[in-house]
Parts: structure tokens; sequence; C-alpha cells
């Protein structure tokens, strides 16, 4: 077992044994995620389901596992200690209980759910299996993310202000309209859900609970019957923000913040996204503070921007890895039931913003899924 | 004359005479106009006009210009044309209607007011005397916006999916409780009418009328009383938006726009903002476009950002030299009464959100004011 090859350091101690793993759900994700865990040493990829067959064969053969027919099999199987899902959205409340009612460990893809309902009856299995749940919220793992909690933390700008944090793609350039991500249902708010979030978990990372969000959004492919493009004003305690998702442009992927002090922005060459051994190397990070005396006039601030030096990470290969760990006895996920359902919960107020063009409090749907939980 | 130092081509030989225009409003902002304009070919600086005695003479003797000691004596004298207004936002109306009443054509600061009730008095005395009536948005006119406009219009980033407007300086940290910018019923939503609406200015230039807004604000200094963050979504028939502005952070001014084939990021070291000779040297405008190939698999696109070459102008001296052109006879001015109008009503779109907490559509604010105006 080569430990180096652990992203994060942990205490290799409390290993009973690599945990057994099984992936459901073999799309584009379910093999970059692969792809960048398969040869973890703090687990063993020990099967995969996916209901279209050969996906399922060529993912066995390639990353040399076994292939179950069904999900039932694979959740039966007594090896298999926990499972990596990424299937659409809409399903994966379906797998995670089915799973914790089978005693198997979860890694769930964001978003945790689109609906109240799922989000209901995935805090129900959780707490009643007592399984480990973790969420892919990867993005706060990237090495940009992580140094701008540190900076925010130790206030090299001041204190936080505001903030904007930007994710575009080209997908509802391409999608067909049959395709999932072009069902509100499926995938409300269109990239609000499935990039957006990625930025929700960010913010909340950084800046704490989001208290009350405000969107608006387009729709301009009427095919395709979804938005996709969505702009959100978000509000905290202590700042104020902005959520911009776009899937009609580029790849782009960017956060900055402005504080008393201060401004820092982050920026991602999104073509690296998916391959997270070198997305930390095609990312920058600028701090951008007030000197004075550089100014037109005596006594006038100009401002000077300095490259803060980043840190080379996998976010993928971490996530999978912590996972791993606290299935064998490790610390516990980073990013499990509450944090993920506080995501899904700034998500689903935005989502009830663009219906009603009201601000809504996002306290108002965690209410909602809690007591419906606890009854 | 040095027909050199006309900040834009017009034709001469329309001018009658250099334009003799009377300053009404001498504080910072119209110290900083008047350093751009006062020795332009095109119009003579005749007088000045403070309640201020001492800033009255102070004025005049800088600038070599008469010192009246009441605005009717200067709205008064027949040798005066127009009025450059620099009053504080809620005498707006009061100055351009008495300046109308007087036959004198009139620039007036941005916002062009802060209540429908004042922009109906300005429209109804601009329509029943016929005076020029231009409006201190001088942010378009900076050369990164204008070259915007030209990517923008030549969809050198495809067709226009969103965009991004952040403007912050420093005043709600320093402005004590008694200024008139600390007042709600004077600078509703305090930072979002005083420099905000330079930016709706900017993207109603680049994208046309916005249609709804919807805004939330914090106001974390209570002794202060009005809001020092305000975020606003905002909606076109073609695009989606942001308009920040944070008055507890050092300067900064930027645009980002996203497009179907790239984006365009425009930069100012905000320093050098009144300092309108030089402004245009300390921006920068960038356009970010994907090339094929650059990613980390066959087929796949990264990008690749250029410097966009930016011409260098004045867009204090090129706004007044245009009135004064426009009083002379020359073309009308860019920003009249509709564009300021325009943008004043989405400001006020944005503070009843900020109240009501809902969306609101611009066009219900405009047509308050124009039925008023009419009846």
């Amino acid at each position: 077992m080569t430990t180096a090859r652990l992203a994060a350091t942990g205490d290799l101690a409390t290993f009973r044994r690599p945990a057994r793993l099984g992936a459901i759900g073999l799309g584009g994700w379910g093999q970059a995620l692969a792809t960048a865990y398969a040869s973890s040493p703090a687990l063993v990829l020990h099967g995969c389901h996916s209901r279209d067959e050969g996906r399922r064969a060529a993912f066995a053969e390639r990353f040399s596992c076994r292939s179950y027919p069904s999900q039932q099999e694979l959740l039966a199987d007594p090896e298999v200690d926990g499972v990596i899902v990424a299937v659409p959205n809409d399903r994966h409340a379906d797998v995670v209980v089915a799973a914790a009612a089978a005693g198997k460990h979860v890694f769930v893809e964001k978003p945790l759910a689109v609906t109240v309902a799922d989000l209901v009856r995935i805090r129900r299995a959780v707490e009643a299996t007592g399984v480990v749940l973790a969420c892919g919220h990867t993005a706060r793992r990237l090495a940009g993310i992580r140094q701008l909690k540190r900076e925010v933390d130790g206030q090299s700008i001041g204190t936080v202000t505001s903030v904007e944090a930007v994710y575009g793609n080209d997908r509802g350039l391409i999608i067909e309209p049959d395709d999932w991500r072009a069902d509100p249902a499926q995938c409300p708010g269109g990239p609000l859900t499935q990039i957006g979030i990625h930025h929700i978990d960010n913010l909340q990372y950084l800046l704490g609970p989001v208290r009350r969000v405000c969107a608006l959004g387009r729709s301009p492919r009427p095919e395709v019957g979804n938005q996709l493009q969505v702009a959100t004003v978000l509000e905290w305690d202590s700042a104020v923000g902005y959520l911009g998702v776009d899937w009609c442009t580029p790849g782009t992927f960017r956060i900055e913040v402005h504080g008393t002090g201060g401004r820092l922005r982050y920026e991602l060459d999104y073509a690296w996204w998916g391959d997270s051994a070198h997305t930390d190397d095609h990312a920058i990070l600028t701090r951008t503070v007030p000197v004075s005396g550089g100014g037109p006039t005596a006594g006038t601030a100009s401002s000077v921007t300095e490259v803060v030096p980043l840190a080379v990470g996998n976010h993928l290969l971490e996530e999978i890895e912590e996972f791993a760990r606290a299935i064998a006895g490790g610390p516990p996920v980073e990013v499990g039931l509450d944090a993920a359902e506080a995501a899904a919960a700034v998500l689903l107020a935005a989502v009830r913003s663009l219906s009603d063009g009201r601000a809504v409090d996002v306290a108002s749907v965690t209410a909602t899924i809690r007591a419906a939980a606890s009854s």
C-alpha cells in the first residue's frame, strides 16, 4: 500500500482495511470519478452497475471490477462496504434509500436531491441506519477555494462585504430536448441545479449559511423548456452576493470576494475541471489591496494585485478517499448530510424564487425538510 | 481656438460661438468636472454658484470666472447659455426646473433624480421649454466601455447571455451619519443610487432596456441608516445579469460580459476615476475565447485570453464638450432626458424591490412617470 498516494494525510492506523466500493451510475461523470479513484490504495473498486449493459461491461473491463446486472445484486453483496452514486439527480433518493437499507455507506453526487420530499427520504434513511453519507461537493476541495477560505478566515482582505460566484459552460447550447437536464422536474433551474450547486456549497463554506435568495432566469431555447441562465442574489448575516450560472457560454468558473481591506479573485480554466489531477495547475488566485501613494494625487491610494501561490491537489480523489477512510473508521466526511442538505435548501429556495418572483428565506425550506423528516 | 483639444470630432462649422456655462454646485465633484472642462475651447466657464460663500470664491478665483451670490442671479444672466449642475441628488429637480424656466440648457449629474415626482417635474420642464438636457453618465464614455459596446455589437463573443457589473469604494466606511448619502430619502439604496447608477446606464447602453430587477441590501452601520451594500439581479429580453455595489471596500470598477462564444472583462483602477485625462490609461479589457486542442484530452477546448487595445479619451471633458456643442447647434447629446430617465427608472425599480422583497418590472416605474408627466 503506497501511503504517499493518499490525497490527504490520515491516521492509517485507524484503517481496518481499504473500503470495498461499488459504482452505481456509469455515465460521463461516473467514469471521470472512477478515473480519479480507481487505483487509490485507500479503497478497492469492487464492482459496478448501470442500467445500460454496454456501459456496464465497458466500465467493468476498464477498471477490472465486477459487473452487477441489477442494483439489487450489487447492494446485496456482503463484500461491498459502500457505493458511489452518479445517477441523475431525481434518482439520488431512491438509490440512497436502497443502499442505506442494505447497510451500505453512500457517496452521492451533488445535488443531494432536488425536491423536499427526496431530501426528507434521504435524511430519514441516513438517520435510521447510521450509514456514512458523503456528497460530491468537490469544488470546495480545489486548492484555490481552500486558499480563499484561509484568506477569508485570516481576514487578509479585512471583513468580507460582498461576493460574486460565476459558473458557466456550453451544456445548454447542445442538450437535446429529451435530456434529463432539460426537464425542470429533474433539474430545476437548469444550470442552477447542475453547476450552481457547487458555488452554493463554496459560498456557504466560505461565508456560512445563506439567509435569503432571489433569482431571475431565462429559457432561451423554447424546445428545451428549462432555464439556461439563472442570476441569483444572496444575503448573509454579514454580506451580500451573487451566483450566476450560464449554460450558453464557454466554460468559466470563478469567485470574487470583496472585503473592507481588498479583494480576492479565483479563476479556473474550466477545461481541466474533470481532470482532477491537473485542475489546480490551471487556476489562479489573486489578492488586490490598496497601496498608499499610488494614486494620481498626493495621498490617494492605488492598488496592487499579487498572485497567491496555490498548492496542487486532486479534488475528486480526495473526496472519494475521504469517504473510503470514513467507512474504514477514519474521520467523518467533510460534506455529509447537513452540509449537502444545506446546499440543496439554498437551491430549492432559489428555484422557488424563480417561480414566485420574490425573495425566499432559506430557513423556511430547511424547516419544512426537518419537520417532515422527524414526523 | 485649438480644435485639436476637442475630445470628439464635431463639425465646427455648426458652432455659432463657444457656449457660456455656469457651474452650480461646487463640491468635490463640481471641482473635478471643472478641472476637466475649464480650459476647453468648446466653452467658456462664465460663472459659478454655491450656497457656500468660501467655496464660491475659491472656485471663481481658481477658474477665473464670475461668482454669483444666488442661483437666481446666475440664471438671470443673459450671458449664460447653460448650467452644469453638481448639487446633491434631491436638489436636481429644483435646479433643472429653475434653469429651464430661465431658458438655460442643463447638464445635470447622475442620477437624474431619485423620486418619481422629481423625474416628472424634470420631464415636464424639459418638454415645455425645449432646453437641452444632458446627464452625467460619464462611465459609458470610458474607452473600455466604448470598446465593450463595439465587441458586443460586433458579436466578438457571439450573442451575449449574461453579465456582471461591480462597483465599490470605501465611502460607506467613512461617511458621517448626517451626510446626505446616509439618508435613504436623498440617496436611496446608498451606493446603488450614487455609483450603481453608472453601471445601470452602462448595462442599458450595452444590452438595451432592463426589464425586471430584484435587489437585496445590507445596512452594516446602524448609525448610518442606509444600505451600504446592494446586490441586484437584472433581466433583459435576451440576457440576465448582476449589478453589485459595495460602499465598504476599496475602489473597484468592472464589467464582465459572457456570450455564446467567449467573454469580455473590463476593469479600471478606480483611483484614477476622477482624473479623467488619465482614467483610460489605468484600465484593461480582455477577451477570452475557446481554442480547440488546448484541453486535457484530444478534442477538448481550453481558452485563451487576449488584451484588447484601448484608445485613450477623457470622459469628463467629452461629456461637457458634447453638451456645449449641442447648445451651440451641434449634434444632440448622447445621454439626454430619455436615457437618463431610463437609468433612474431601473434605479427606482431596484429601490422598490429592496423594500418589497420581490422582483419589480421597470416598465411599471416608467409608465408612472410618463403618465404623470403628460397629465
